[in-house]
């Protein structure tokens, strides 16, 4: 917790700094990327119905008629925000689970990645969940099943888990929400405490096997 | 995740519902204390920026000239918002854990009453978590302590539970602030999900009890 809003100095670096460059690499043209980067910000510090189009402009150092080139609208801004924070969440995540050498392994590297990418994607996880009931149902429908996989991802591991008796779990649909909600709320308070990505995950890893009823192993790879 | 925006629903109860009757009860007159909830509603829906004075006027039944008899602006309801949020919750956590028998069933019992809170009080809590950074100085230095007193409250119980070979902790920093991220995230998710608090809190309870490394034990009373 801190008086110092996070957002603001996030907001000072601009739409070019390196945390947004895997952010709509293939968006072309240019200025098109750049107003996602620009809505991305204004929406994360200020919230969706506080932004204006003005401000997401004056952001990407564009007038207020060349958003309109590009984007419909503020709404649409957003709704190209939150697929792509789920798609690329998701795409990340299966990926850190790949890599896993059995189910408690995939648990603990699941939570690893997932708190360490709401750190680093801070500003679009706190856009993607916490403005989510602000999406048109078009968008809310892309999402769902998207979310959906995320949960199914940690389930089919605790399954596994406990079938194989590596893991010892009682109410599975607690242990999936625990784990996704412990994720998802690091990109409120980062930033507030500055915790290290790199110190973050394995701690929250090892948390993870404990809420599974797994034995510690070791982390970080 | 719904498509159905649950402050909506909230809202649409309005100040008088039973959930805020126990917020201000002793705010006089009757008027000031009806600002207090709408504005509070009004924060959690559409947030802080993007909440205008006239629309709190509007829901508290009140002329927009009305408001300014009783508060200096909307930054002094804030102000009043997350000053009473983290009053409430550290009073209702201490009497939680006051009716512990020994550490690892105070960290239960605490679990389960602040999962509990963050149902009852979500939108509060919202407000109370997602709009800290537009807290004046002056409130940030009353509810800092407000925040450190709650998260001692956890660590001093880890600390007794481990002398006591009650609990087996690696990790107390990152424990306690797994457990209040839990709690709080409740406020974010509740309402699309709709558990029931009588449910959620128990379930929490044994998942805190795991992340201490504590044996299980009763949960509900």
């Amino acid at each position: 917790m801190s008086a110092i809003n996070p957002l603001d100095a996030a907001a000072a670096l601009g739409p070019e700094a390196s945390v947004f460059e895997d952010l709509w690499r293939d968006v072309q043209p240019e200025t098109s990327r750049r107003l996602l980067v620009s809505a991305l910000i204004c929406f994360a510090a200020r919230g969706f119905h506080a932004t204006t189009t003005r401000e997401i402009a004056r952001l990407a150092g564009m007038s207020p008629a060349a958003v309109y080139v590009h984007y419909r609208s503020k709404n649409e801004l957003l709704e190209r925000i939150g697929i792509t924070g789920h798609e690329l969440v998701l795409r990340d995540m299966r990926e850190a689970v790949e890599a896993a050498t059995g189910a408690a392994d995939g648990v603990r590297r699941f939570m690893e990645s997932f708190a360490a990418w709401h750190v680093r994607h801070a500003l679009l996880a706190r856009v993607v969940n916490y403005e989510l009931h602000n999406l048109p149902p078009d968008a809310i429908a892309v999402v769902r099943p998207l979310r959906a996989a995320m949960e199914a991802l940690l389930r089919d591991l605790i399954d596994r888990g406990v079938a194989d008796d590596e893991m010892a779990v009682e109410d599975s649909e607690a242990a999936v929400l625990a784990l996704i909600s412990l994720g998802i709320d690091v990109a409120r308070w980062f930033g507030a405490r500055r915790t290290a990505p790199s110190d973050l995950g394995p701690r929250y890893g090892s948390i993870a096997l404990r809420i599974v009823g797994a034995p510690p192993r070791p982390t970080g790879e």
